[in-house]
């Protein structure tokens, strides 16, 4: 199924909560350890990553992200427990949705797709 | 699940063949009887209309559209049998993965997610 592709985003009032981009941020930041570097590693600016999580911290009832500013010791972000829960959800939804498009509606559209576009006229 | 929003979208190439912009121009197209008045419809160019029609019937094995330009009697464009083929699959597939999300991890991320985001402080 390398021809499909399915967005999932959870809304929390007129905000997405979670998405794709997010969901990668969190990775990002559990594993580069502040949000700075995991802008960096995702090609984001600062000021977009710092904003990301901003939003997901006022959409979720918990913070995901715990960020301790500053250049010291002790300086960086982490994931909460509620940033893991929810990463691990997200996750493990939209790997969910993705098996659960098998069956005959995918299999007639991915029939009548070409592997490539014909070319224009 | 009024907070959860699904992107399904079919890959032809680098293309996207089909997704939610599109399926929702087959409509109009099929309601309205021209790319331009579906385009209206929408709220896009005759332009973009045009180029998302093309798109599409370069991803198909066969065009999805059949279009027949002009003014006179005759003119205006409909589905075609493949056109409205792809578009029931389109959308009963759309279905398919929207009900499919039901469970555990989403009840989850639902749970953890406020009605209205935190104001900033």
């Amino acid at each position: 199924m390398a021809r499909l592709k399915l967005k999932l985003q959870l809304y929390c009032g007129d905000e997405i909560a979670v998405g794709p981009g997010k969901a990668d941020l969190l990775e990002a930041i559990a594993r580069e350890g502040s949000i700075s570097a995991a802008g960096r590693a995702l090609g984001m600016s600062y000021r977009r990553a710092w904003l990301l999580v901003d939003t997901m911290n006022r959409c979720f009832a918990k913070p995901l992200v715990e960020a301790h500013p500053g250049g010291g010791k002790g300086a960086g972000a982490k994931l909460t427990t509620e940033g893991e829960a929810a990463l691990t959800a997200y996750r493990a939804l939209s790997a969910q949705i993705e098996q659960s498009a098998a069956g005959a509606d995918f299999a007639a559209l991915e029939m009548a797709i070409r592997s490539e576009p014909a070319r224009r006229d």
